[in-house]
């Protein structure tokens, strides 16, 4: 049976990766590669920093491929992952037949392969039967805390993750992930936010303070490096006052 | 003005070092070692052996330091956390002063400093003012999931963190941390759960299944491990079945 590693890689940043990660790149026959499609510029180029400053042997084989772009516009959100997962499983089962028989293959994962990542998901998707391994990286959740300095959590309180389509009312200390609408222009303007986006990498952005306060500049800051990057991945904290 | 530096050192292993993580450790002019009191030997041992096998200087000058006991049975826990706090704060203060002007001093964190972790805020109490930087490190949920192959989340859905103490009725996917007095035996026994504990160390144990079916399993791994150990950090992740 071939083993595919998925290996979470951090969210921006090749210090990111643990040593763990850099044992399981070097391990692999082939690394799986997003170069194409919708997978934006800025990552690819980290991804293949990371494979030239980890991986020991002098030309590891890499397996390009190209992501399709999920529909957004159809309405119906779980059918839209549905078909772009379906889409992309068949793209994984060829990539596996390309790793020798008993063979190791990797795939790098934004972040953690836990954490709102499709690629264990998608997975489960292709026939052929594999040895599946999860590396855990560092999410964008650690990344923002640490840049802002602070811890996550209150002393023994509870706090909830959310992608921003799911943000109600913010009733405990809340992470939004995965937010292009940016719904936090609809919550409380007391709120405290910390804000960040391009976590970890040299155009990491952070804004903090009253909701209501810097609310506009968070906009404006997110439009601007947006136009300028082509892309935006931003997280925030939304939390009371203490 | 001093450099503090707080260094998310993952849950278990040394190969959950980050390069950050390993870099930081290297930058040190100090590093703080809890060694003495209610600090378990295991984890002290881990210490060790990163030290050991990332850290360049052949003679890292260490300052061990004894943890003083949490007094869990006053019944006011936040009270208790306080204090803990403060006790905590006049050791981080003595540990501060021991690094030389302009220099630089490390706390190695379990896990990732912004997640359930006390160094954060005792730094805050400390008088003395430094400049502090976090670097993040794998948590137990990360190497929990990982473990059991798994992601965290549902598609598109929210996830809960909270402390055992803290857990009522499952209403989404909850990752239960901090949990000494085993909340999920009254959880709904129809519900999932994907439990770990020394994840990450060779020792990690896994169970997983439906609660009713698992729990007593849960429970009598726990109990033997603890004995045997002297101590335990486990978590788990409810959720309702798909």
């Amino acid at each position: 049976m071939k083993t595919i590693l998925v290996v979470g890689i951090g969210t921006g940043s090749a210090n990111h990766l643990t040593v763990a990660a850099i044992e399981a790149l070097n391990r692999a026959d082939v690394l799986f590669v997003p170069d194409k499609g919708a997978s934006k510029s800025d990552l690819a180029e980290i991804r293949r920093e990371i494979i030239d400053r980890f991986v020991r042997k002098t030309d590891p084989r890499q397996i390009g491929y190209a992501v399709p772009r999920r529909e957004a516009a159809n309405g119906d959100y779980e059918a839209g992952v549905a078909d772009w997962h379906a889409a992309l499983a068949d793209i994984f089962a060829l990539l596996i037949a390309d790793v020798p028989a008993e063979g190791t293959g990797a795939f790098l994962v934004w972040g953690d392969p836990g954490l709102y990542d499709s690629t264990l998901r998608i997975l489960e998707r292709v026939s052929e039967p594999v040895r599946i391994e999860v590396v855990p990286g560092i999410t964008a959740i650690q990344a923002l805390t640490a840049a802002h300095g602070i811890a996550l959590n209150r002393i023994g309180e509870p706090v909830l993750l959310t992608p921003g389509r799911r943000l109600g009312p913010v009733e405990m200390d809340t992470v939004v992930m995965l937010d292009g609408r940016m719904a936090f222009l609809e919550a409380d303007p007391d709120l405290e936010i910390f804000w960040g986006a391009y976590l970890g990498t040299p155009d990491q952005l952070l804004v903090s303070g009253r909701l209501g306060d810097v609310a506009e500049r968070i906009v404006s800051t997110r439009t601007s490096a947006r136009k300028r990057h082509g892309w935006i991945m931003d997280t925030y904290l939304l939390r009371k006052p203490e």
